[in-house]
């Protein structure tokens, strides 16, 4: 049996979190021939809760699951740590200001930033799921300053996934068939849902769509998709979240299917005539544990102006946090 | 790509159908190979919701999952169906006797089996989770006459799981040295963990293992482990629970692995001299996606005495629904 690798979760007693930490242990993320070490972070207030999850895991007895931790300890879940995944976030309180909400979490994923710096694998991967996620993961990865910022990642693997999902519905195929679907900018309302590079069964599906319905329809849609299943479920998307965080990682670590890419929020570097540094969604092609921006894509007006807009979000955002932003 | 296996849930937009349906799109459950088509029910007040987990599911972009049908229908939910996951039940009420519960009970699993007899794949297997499950099971097999009894079963593997996970803890090994642990009798508190034909790294774990500590600290502990959940949790068992219905029903279909057993409620033949037909948990071997119970274990007096007690307590529950059992 190989060495367990070993991941870390915060947010560990939430909703995406319960949804999460199952599917790792039973193989969904890592593979059925790789043992998995759990390390659940959790504010004070709520580790009684996620000690019930422990036991829970216990009671599996998932074959791969070869230690649990929890705790509200930072540097305790972080130490040694070969994946990160950091899922808790401080949300919108009651009245508080755009500004405010961003502050609160840079304050946590600086502090975490500077955690995983301190204790981390020095190979460990990042991924920021807690919103603003862009946002956060370039504060957790300035204050991690031994580590290179590739380490770092944020999520945009939903809104690809549900971009894949809504093509397949369209053009009534397979999303197994569906390949090449983008997410630029940044994980919020602005994002740019581009299927202009799509294929669907290896042929470019932009020649067989309506374009109307993409802009009209398609885009608002998966712009606009978390809070449509609030609305449905009564609660926030968690197990699509999660599945989405075992994607994500999985293709990171493993590589991206032949003759496909996907989507993931990292720093640029001035591809496509964005900030260098900013994190940012793009379409990747991973290989051998690290990922490459996939180069030299013609990108349609349309699309382009979606773009200037999500990037200038970002470039907002971090103005707002530019106190907590260490010279890298 | 094979056909897919048609897989229905009821009471698919609780908690543990929350867990459990992401988890078989995955391929968790019939493997990575087995596309699948799921059938989600519902009662009519939470339709709704269980549209947004429909929407999730769509979000997650699964390559095995080829449809979901969302339905309050029984009937529609059930027709051609392979695979019937019963999970829904009616739960304890404030001041309800338990007579009045199991009644309520036997009115839902009567119309579902007789719902499975007209309408389900002849080869249909049912799986019912939602409590009184072992009474259940035998209502809901009673009223589907063109079915083989040896079709149904009721769900003891998370007891099952969780006595693994215990005598792994106490042995300190892993839960992957674990075989032939048995749960007996009904899936409730007069349940029956039995280790003392338990392996440990294919050794007998009995000689190993201090049996007051069996009898004083593990037998209570596992048959009082769901309450234990909810008072750290504060919610009741979901992840582990829908964890144990892919276990049960994975070894069903693909057969258990070799010089192990595992734990199901099913029909008895009158083995150990337990009343004929009683749906009741006993150690069995599935092959070619049938089971059969293990034969001539001897079985130490003070595990006799329990099985009796446990095997009383199913008596009783048959007699309080006997109006809704039909002579098959």
């Amino acid at each position: 049996m190989k060495e367990p690798l070993h991941v870390a979760i915060s947010g560990a007693a939430g909703q995406i979190g319960y949804a999460l930490a199952f599917r790792i242990a039973a193989g969904d993320m890592l593979g059925s021939e790789q043992p998995v070490a759990l390390r659940l972070l959790e504010i004070p207030q709520v580790v009684q809760s996620l000690e019930g999850v422990h036991m829970e895991l216990q009671d599996c007895a998932f074959p791969l699951l070869q230690e649990v931790v929890t705790t509200s300890d930072t540097e305790e879940a972080f130490n040694g740590c070969d994946i990160a995944l950091l899922v808790g976030a401080r949300p919108r309180g009651p009245g508080q200001e755009r500004k405010d909400l961003l502050q609160a979490n840079a304050a946590i994923f600086s502090a975490q930033g500077r955690a995983l710096d301190a204790v981390a694998s020095r190979q460990v991967k990042v991924l920021v799921v807690g919103n603003p996620a862009n946002t956060n993961a370039l504060i957790a990865s300035s204050n991690a300053k031994r580590l290179n910022p590739q380490q770092f990642s944020a999520m945009t693997r939903l809104d690809h996934n549900r971009t894949k999902a809504q093509l397949a519905a369209r053009l009534q195929c397979s999303v197994r068939e569906v390949k090449r679907v983008t997410i630029w900018g940044n994980h919020s309302a602005t994002q740019v849902p581009d299927v202009t590079q799509a294929l669907i069964a290896d042929r470019p599906a932009w020649p067989q769509l309506d374009h109307g319905w993409v802009e009209d329809t398609m885009i608002p849609l998966v712009q606009q998709r978390g809070a449509a299943v609030i609305k449905a479920r009564g609660a926030s998307s968690a197990a699509s979240a999660a599945s989405a965080i075992m994607d994500h990682v999985r293709d990171w670590v493993q590589g991206t299917a032949p003759g496909d890419w996907v989507s993931m929020a990292i720093p640029s570097d001035g591809s496509y005539g964005i900030e260098t540094g900013l994190f940012c969604s793009y379409p990747v092609v991973c290989r051998d544990g690290r990922y490459n921006i996939v180069p030299d894509l013609a990108i349609e007006e349309p699309i382009r102006k979606r773009i200037k807009a999500t990037v200038a979000e970002l470039l907002e955002e971090r103005e707002a946090v530019a106190a907590l932003l260490k010279p890298s």
